[in-house]
């Protein structure tokens, strides 16, 4: 059974290892995979985004854990969500917002209640090795989703940055600068199709905060110095520099206006 | 069986990606799991910490490699120790100094003197890939400990840093700052409990460099921009700032002075 | 079947967590090693050194698959290489030079035309998740490398930087900076040799950019700020300070120009 771990615990600390260890304590056979451990520390929107966009890449009942939680310690839930082919397993704090959403139909969010499943000496400040890892080395063991807890519906949902269309002109924003210096827009390659079936005559004008750019089919199709954008592997708007960071030539960053306009 | 790493390689080089290929060439199916490759370089105060701070929370027989190695090439002996239940693999540096005071009864140690057992081909920079990793591996196929050395008591040891308490004082300092600029300190939860327990009526006065802070029970409890306290994951005392870095915003650092004073 | 992965992905994107979910949806047993994602972002020049010094430490039959692929979703061809002990996936860009270079007799290169291997739904960015992972996992399955396309032998390879002897004076350069902040050279230990062999009697003298260094046995036998060479563990020339870092504190960087000279 397999079990992912995404976080903002970064690459120094142990905490990453101490919750592999934990797992494997409970489930010596499981197998463990990184998602990332790299989003920004304490943004659950950005943790939401990158979960979303990564969980369907792995087999059927995958146990995904998710653990950027700022809230550690306090009144905040832990939940745990199944749907049709994986259990997801965090803190009740909107970070599964963008897959709940993708997941309406057969949702079924549980608290995590069971705490003989937790670790027996806890603390205020790492639920990643104190609850979630054991629960989800519990659950790869067959443990039943229903041992941990009672269903809810009132878990939390964050409002994720989305992207609106007005006539001719979709406005949206960056939502995330990659480690390559490259800036993706919550615009979506249907979003932009649909913009253009209502007037296939027309010409796309895109830009970013008021920088035009050209749209491109691939990276390399960029010139030098110039903005470019591109249909990213997640299917949404991204912009770029040709073999640079447009984060760092530009200064483009998350929340950044973008507007794609029919002329 | 399982295999842990834990060095200062960081994450450009190929070196951990290397020490696994090793390993794997000698013992396909065994298990390795990192715990940081985040150790500041040289520091062997640190690994120590973070090795005695992590290891227990892996499965019994877990093989522990640490490789923080400044005097790799020089005379510095190859060890390992066996406790009740793990092994440690290492330079004979001090790494392992806060692990063995924490096993000393079962402890012992021995000197890697089976070159037969180490890479064919060896240099005096990587002991990670040349002894280390392949000892490891032929440990984790069975090979007993016996035949890797002889037993050895004058291992070397390295101060710690420590704690102490002076009447209703206790001394200590900053050991460690994590990702989130958190800094973790050399004063146990027990230390302060027994404070507490010589004036239950006190009350509780921490500082660090001077700047008073509240012990707080969670991160979230903390206040914006205001120093605090809590009681971490490993049972340290912690300082930090609400949903930012201590470390950045007032320039924390290892070796800072923290009082904890019952008034 | 062990796969490793070698990228310029870094850590912050799930990148790297996306292949490794994409090849164990194909091949749920397959073994995922990381050799290293922290090559330079698009620098082909640096991967094609770092796979070339890495692979061999890996098992008979494992396959290497790199993605540092700045011409990503052009014309470039995906190849897979055939060696006596490896199978290497990537793109044909000239990554796999110095593999290449050192396995002539026995390589089979061949361009993946096998699009029914491929991710359905493919985008033009991201080729390690849509041909690379999956191509890797099927092979891990067993499908035969000839499945996958015709032999080429018009693949790409790219200038390396070399050194040259000329009499009594080795002229070359630094070819990687790693993360100790050490400088590696592409002057290899045999070089040396056989320009010492040329006049046994005569003494060594070795500079980087000018500064006159002393060659040492290991890291420790160097002097506080002073700059020294040793054999690295890849057989190279390297340049080091005492327990510090040499590009940080000399300003090395790739490309500086290295002199090894008998006089």
């Amino acid at each position: 059974m397999l079990i992912t771990l995404t976080s903002d615990f970064g690459h120094k600390d142990p905490f990453v290892g101490i919750m592999k260890g934990t797992i494997l304590n409970i489930n010596p056979p499981a197998r463990i995979m990184d998602i990332t451990h790299g989003i920004t520390p304490h943004d659950v929107s950005e943790a939401a985004l990158v979960i979303a966009e990564s969980y369907s890449y792995f087999p059927p009942k995958t146990i995904h854990v998710v653990v950027v939680d700022p809230e550690v310690g306090s009144g905040r839930r832990p939940i745990l969500a199944v749907t049709d082919d994986y259990i997801f397993i965090g803190p009740d704090n909107g970070v599964f917002t963008a897959v709940f959403a993708s997941q309406k139909e057969t949702l079924d969010v549980r608290c995590i209640t069971a705490e003989h499943y937790f670790l027996p000496k806890r603390g205020s400040t790492f639920h990643g090795r104190d609850v979630f890892a054991p629960v989800a080395a519990w659950l790869s063991r067959g443990v039943s989703v229903s041992n941990m807890g009672e269903s809810i519906t009132d878990y939390v949902t964050i409002d994720l940055p989305s992207s609106a269309r007005t006539g001719g002109v979709i406005e949206g924003s960056v939502v995330f600068v990659d480690h390559f210096g490259n800036a993706m827009t919550n615009i979506r390659q249907e979003d932009i199709d649909s913009l253009i079936s209502s007037n296939p005559s027309g010409r796309l004008d895109i830009s970013l905060s008021g920088n035009q750019a050209t749209l491109r089919t691939h990276y390399l199709e960029g010139r030098e110095k110039e903005l470019s954008g591109v249909i990213n592997s997640y299917g949404r708007l991204e912009f770029f520099l040709y073999k640079a960071s447009a984060a760092k030539a530009i200064g483009i960053g998350v929340g950044d206006p973008v507007t794609v306009r029919l002329v």
